[in-house]
This record gives C-alpha cells, sequence and structure tokens, in this order.
C-alpha cells in the first residue's frame, strides 16, 4: 500500500507547535511528554491518527502510530502497542537513567495513565497539561488562518439566517435548517471539547422562556433540551411573536473553530430586549479595544461585568435564574481553550490568543439577547474574525 | 427556584440498576463508587448533571449536585466542589475507616482521579470500570423499551433514505440529507463514545474507492473523511453508477441508541458485490440465532469470520487495505459496551444483552457492501431491533 507522511503540516510549523510545548517542559523540568490526546496529535502533525506523539523538551518530535496502517515518513515508527515504545524512542530523546516523563493529565484516563507510566518504571510521571495549555493558547500564524477561514465560511451561513425561518416553526426546526446549511457550506460538525463539563450537539438554539432553564453544563447559556441525556438548548419551543431566539451555532470548518452568537426577535419586542442586546454589542468592543498584549483576562470581565451593572441589568448578565461565571473564553481546536475571562482567571493576554465574548442577557418572558464574537489579538490590533451582522435583526 | 427531582427514573427502577452496579462493587471489594462520568449519572437517575454519584456495595445511592441548581430531592445534596462530598456522604454508606473506593478509571482523567482520591486519604483507590461495564451490559426491560423506540424511528428513517437520493448528488450530500431525516424524526444526534480511538459525526457514510481508504479509529469501516482533523466516512465521492454507498447512520432518540447499516447500489453492480452482501445478511442471521445466552463472544466472531472464509471473502471481511477485529460490540448509553464480538473476547452472552453485528465486506472498485443489526438477547429468542429492508437496494 502507498505510504503516506503522516506530518502533514510544515516542517517547520510542527517545528514552531513543538518549540513552544517544549519551553513549557522544560520550565516544569519534564524532559518529554508522550501525548495520546487526538487534539494534539492533530495540533503536531496536521491529522488525528491512533497512536501516540512524544515530545521532548528540546522540542524535538517522535511519533508511534497504530492506525491507520499507510502512513508514515520520518520521526514515525509503526507499533501494535505503547509497551513497543521505549525501545523505539530515538537514541538521544531524553538522558539520564531517571527522566521525568509529561503526562496530559486533564485528558488521560487513569487506565491509559497507569499502562504509559509503567512503560517507564524508573521515570517520574508529572502534569504536562499546563504546557499544552500555554503553548495552544498563542496560536502561530497558520492556525489563525485557518481559524479566519472557519469565521468567514461561519459568517456566510449566518447572514442567510433569516432566511431560514418560517412562521410556525419550532426553535428546533430551525436549527435543523441552520445544521443542515453549515453543513452544506463544508462545517465538519464535530465540536472538540475537553472534559466532560459540556455535551453539544450542532448548536445551541433558545427561545424564550428555554433560556431561562438552567443546564448542567458550563456553557454561557442553558435550555432543557430535548432529552435529560443531553440536557442543553432546544426543547421544542414555538418560536412566537414577542420572543427572541438567540443562535450559537458550530464554526468548525477546518479543525478549527470560530464562535459566534447571534439573535432575533420574533415580531415586536419589548424595549429592554433591545437595550440588553445593545449593551451586549457594547461590551464586545469594549472588550475588543481593551484586549491588548498585557490586559488581565480577570480585568476584561471585570470590565464586561461593569458595563452590565452600569446598565442595570446585571441580574440578568450571563443568565437569570443560574448565571455562568464567566463572559469569554479562548478556543482553536477545542472549545475550551485559553484565555478565560473570568473573575478568578490568572490569564494575561498574548499577541496570537484567540477568544471568544459573550455578553449574554436572559430577559424573563422575552428569551436571551446578546451576541458572540471570536477575536484574534494580532501585533497591531484585536480583530473580530465573525462578521456576521451584529444588530437584533426582526425575522 | 422550583426545585425538579433529580431522580427521574422510577425508584425501583434506580435500584435495580445501582444493584447490578453494587454486585460488581462487592465482588471487587470495594466499599463504594464515586462516578463522575456523564454515562453512569444518566444511567443512575435517567438525566445527566454536572456532579458526581455514589453508589455502595450494598446497592444504596446518593447523589452530589453542582449543577443545575434546581433540582433536588431525596438522596441528593448541592455542593459547590467534591471536597464537601466526604463530610456529607451519608451515614453509614460505608464502616471501617479505611473503606476501598472505586473510580471509573476508564472514563475519568488523572486530574480529576487525583482530586477525588484525595478526599479519601486512607482509602484504597480501586478501579470500578469492570463492574461498571459488566452492569450496563445487562440491559433492564425498562432500557430495551428505550431502545427498542431508537430503533422503531430509526427504521422510519432508513425507509426514506431512496427518496432522499438524486443522481450526480455526492455522499456528503447525501448524508446531510439523512441527517436532516434523522433529525427530524428526533434523533438527537449526540453518539455517545468512551475512550478517543472513535469519534464521528452523525453518521459513517462510504461510497466506491472511500471505502478503502484506512482510517485511525477503532470503527468496523474507514473512509477518508472531508478533513484530517475528523479522518473517517465521507468524503465529498460522488456517487457514481458501478459504485455501493454504506450508510451507518446515528440511531440515537431517546438516550440509548441503536446501530444500524445498510447498503445501496447506484445502478448496477458487479455480481461479487450482491454475492457479499448476502452473505452478510447470511452472517448476521446465524449469529442471531447462536447468540444465546451461553455463547462465547467469541464464538460468535469464530462464526461470522467462517462464513466469510467459505464464500472465499476473508480478504475483504471487515475491511480490505485495512481489516477491523471485531464484527460486533454491545451498545446503550454509549456505542462501545459489551459484549464485544472478537476473536479474544471473554464475554459469554447473557439475556438482556444488546449487541450490534456488522459483517461488512470491501469490495475494491465497488464499495462496501454488507449490513449491520442491533440484536436484544431476550428470554425466549434473541431478536432484531432494526428491521429496515436488509438487501442491497438500487436507488
Amino acid at each position: 500500500m502507498t505510504s503516506q507522511p503522516l506530518f502533514i503540516l510544515p516542517t517547520d510549523e510542527t517545528l514552531l507547535r513543538a518549540g513552544k510545548l517544549a519551553d513549557g517542559l522544560a520550565a516544569a523540568r519534564i524532559d518529554f511528554a508522550l501525548l495520546q490526546d487526538n487534539a494534539m496529535k492533530f495540533y503536531l502533525t496536521g491529522r488525528v491518527f491512533a497512536g501516540w506523539i512524544a515530545v521532548n523538551a528540546a522540542g524535538r518530535v517522535h511519533a508511534f502510530v497504530r492506525r491507520p496502517n499507510n502512513i508514515g515518513g520520518d520521526n514515525v515508527t509503526a507499533v501494535r502497542k505503547p509497551e513497543e515504545i521505549p525501545a523505539l524512542l530515538p537514541a538521544g530523546f531524553y538522558s539520564g537513567a531517571k527522566p521525568s516523563v509529561g503526562f496530559e493529565f486533564a485528558t488521560l484516563s487513569v487506565s491509559d495513565f497507569n499502562r504509559l507510566k509503567s512503560l517507564f518504571p524508573e521515570a517520574e510521571a508529572k502534569d504536562a497539561t499546563a504546557a499544552v495549555r500555554t503553548a495552544r493558547a498563542v496560536k502561530t500564524p497558520l492556525e489563525i488562518a485557518e481559524i479566519r477561514r472557519s469565521g468567514r465560511l461561519q459568517t456566510e451561513v449566518y447572514r442567510n439566517i433569516p432566511s431560514l425561518f418560517h412562521a410556525g416553526m419550532t426553535d428546533i426546526e430551525l436549527q435543523i435548517e441552520i445544521e443542515r446549511a453549515l453543513r452544506l457550506k463544508g462545517c465538519l460538525g464535530q465540536f472538540r471539547i475537553h472534559g466532560d463539563s459540556m455535551e453539544l450537539f450542532m448548536a445551541n438554539i433558545i427561545c424564550g422562556d428555554n433560556a431561562d432553564s438552567p443546564t448542567p453544563y458550563d456553557f454561557a447559556m442553558g435550555g432543557s433540551g430535548l432529552h435529560p441525556s443531553l440536557p442543553v438548548g432546544a426543547d421544542g419551543t414555538e418560536l412566537r411573536p414577542g420572543t427572541t431566539v438567540m443562535v450559537d451555532a458550530n464554526g468548525n470548518f477546518t479543525g478549527y473553530m470560530t464562535d459566534m452568537t447571534r439573535t432575533f426577535a420574533i415580531g415586536e419586542v419589548p424595549p429592554q430586549a433591545l437595550l440588553a442586546h445593545n449593551v451586549s454589542i457594547e461590551i464586545c468592543e469594549a472588550v475588543r479595544r481593551a484586549a491588548r498584549p498585557g490586559a488581565k483576562a480577570s480585568a476584561l470581565y471585570e470590565l464586561a461585568h461593569g458595563i452590565a451593572a452600569e446598565a442595570g441589568l446585571v441580574h440578568m448578565f450571563m443568565g437569570h435564574r443560574q448565571q455562568a461565571g464567566f463572559v469569554g473564553h479562548g478556543l482553536g481546536i477545542e472549545i475550551n481553550e485559553a484565555p478565560v475571562l473570568a473573575p478568578r482567571s490568572r490569564d494575561v493576554i498574548e499577541a496570537g490568543n484567540v477568544f471568544a465574548v459573550e455578553p449574554k442577557f436572559v430577559i424573563p418572558g422575552v428569551g436571551a439577547v446578546g451576541i458572540e464574537n471570536t477575536y484574534v489579538v494580532d501585533e497591531d490590533e484585536t480583530r473580530c474574525l465573525t462578521l456576521a451582522p451584529e444588530q437584533l435583526t426582526r425575522l
């Protein structure tokens, strides 16, 4: 069978990303990390494969591939099981008889950790989660290009949302048409999320009182969902005049996501809804201007919260019966990356960060209002990548 | 705010499920298990919530809820963080100063394990994965009713697949119409899978030579996918005459899944494709009849493999350039449950098992053929729950 190269990223791109990770490993005194998470394999090679990828503190990379059986190339070894790895690590990959080996504690299961750790019985097993999180938080120019492309495609679909609506629809019927439009535009569907605190299928679309239904998940907004096995989002509510429908739908077109929310009014809605929506737009713009390198992510949260408080909307900010404790989050390969815009966040904004800001309000009896945009911290300015019209649009 | 009961399953159903789990805990000398996985919280309560659920070796259950903030009731305590749990466990939940506490090593991350384990510094931390797997493998009558309902709804959509096809379509265009039809019928979309060896969005739909593209994932069939970040399934291949299109699409309508594959011929296909398709139907029926309580899951694999070999199709069985090492798998809340029908499986069929059988063949130059059905091992007979027509249907 024809063998294809495992590494489909340009070599200097892989080295750039591995170098960023290596800085974190060196700081944590980890000799090398052995990574299993699909997000990290995609990050370092440009594709998902079954197997493991090792990165040492000097930024050297070696992959061990279990499947598929048609990829290989330099710095790649085929294996059937992880027990083969220690003998196959390249000479000089680490020094000393007692290396310190990093694993991604936040994503690796205890079972897999126990198996991988036992491959290096003399080693000290350390947590490489912080090194991974820090490396991924600052995107490379190539990553930003992928995110930009997702943003353009997601924006094209969002511009057409009004044409997908017809009177008498339910929230889920509108969602299904939006899902189809996204898919026809090339949306991959998959939402990569780490951890089990969030699950979602394609979109959170909430209308009317369903916006005030608390969810178990750590999303900004709730909704009952269609079934208690996936309790978030659309619940079959009819889109009635006098209510709003908030659309927060999947922007994964490139393996890298953008996150965008827009809100639509069904017929006439109370003035308070329009007011709160405009405060959300105002908060996004204020955060965008303030989110320059060196800014504290916690201060950006306080800025957003302060504008909401000044408008007298703090009891509806980020929910009403249940409120979320953040106003923005980093994203890229996964929807929950660094930096986190929350009161106790220790993240500091850097050039290359990509994050979403989603100041949302729940107006009892009406629904949710507000917008969400994805921003990139460029050297000269922090720019919006999700450019669909922001105003509360009447359907 | 109105408080709703956390436990939405009938009480005796929760006790039945907890009792099955407790048998496994007692056998493993685990005093109680502290479970975090969303699948297990849904299994024991009927809904997903943020928090933890404790089950002791006598089958007693107590839940600790972090979110949402509007659920409570008997045997439920609201908590902000897991550190509150030890003081809140009911009196007599375990005895002795040095309990043995079970965690689901296969699903719990190392980070969360370290945090939870430290709550019980005197305890021995044990793996409760086998107890969970064994309990979930034998479905209760209520679970089987939910799976039956998914099978009925999935079947209704599958019967309409021919009407969704038009000449000149690509595989992904057909998939998008099937996704929409499933969603309009009530499909929840989400595929619950444990571990990171599989990722999928809604369906694996493969046509022509794309059926012979190896995937990294542990699915029965491959396909390149639309993007290397999700390398499985449809890749944009046009549905051309002389090829087949295999449809393996999401059957999650109730939090419990059925798994069904049907294959369609575009125009005229070579006789070998029809022959192999009929061998697949024959294998399914043979496995159904043999899959009675006491049968070894490994023997069911050998039975399937033997029929394929006798038909001279073993080099195309479960793939061609890359072959999968199983022919069936248990399913329910997740797509990868016990029993596993594979050569080295130690599972033994029991009444109440629900499993899918998917003997598939890849015919080079034509595509994949074969079917997949979901079966339940009833007391008197093993029955099929996925009743769409099995023949190779011409589009």
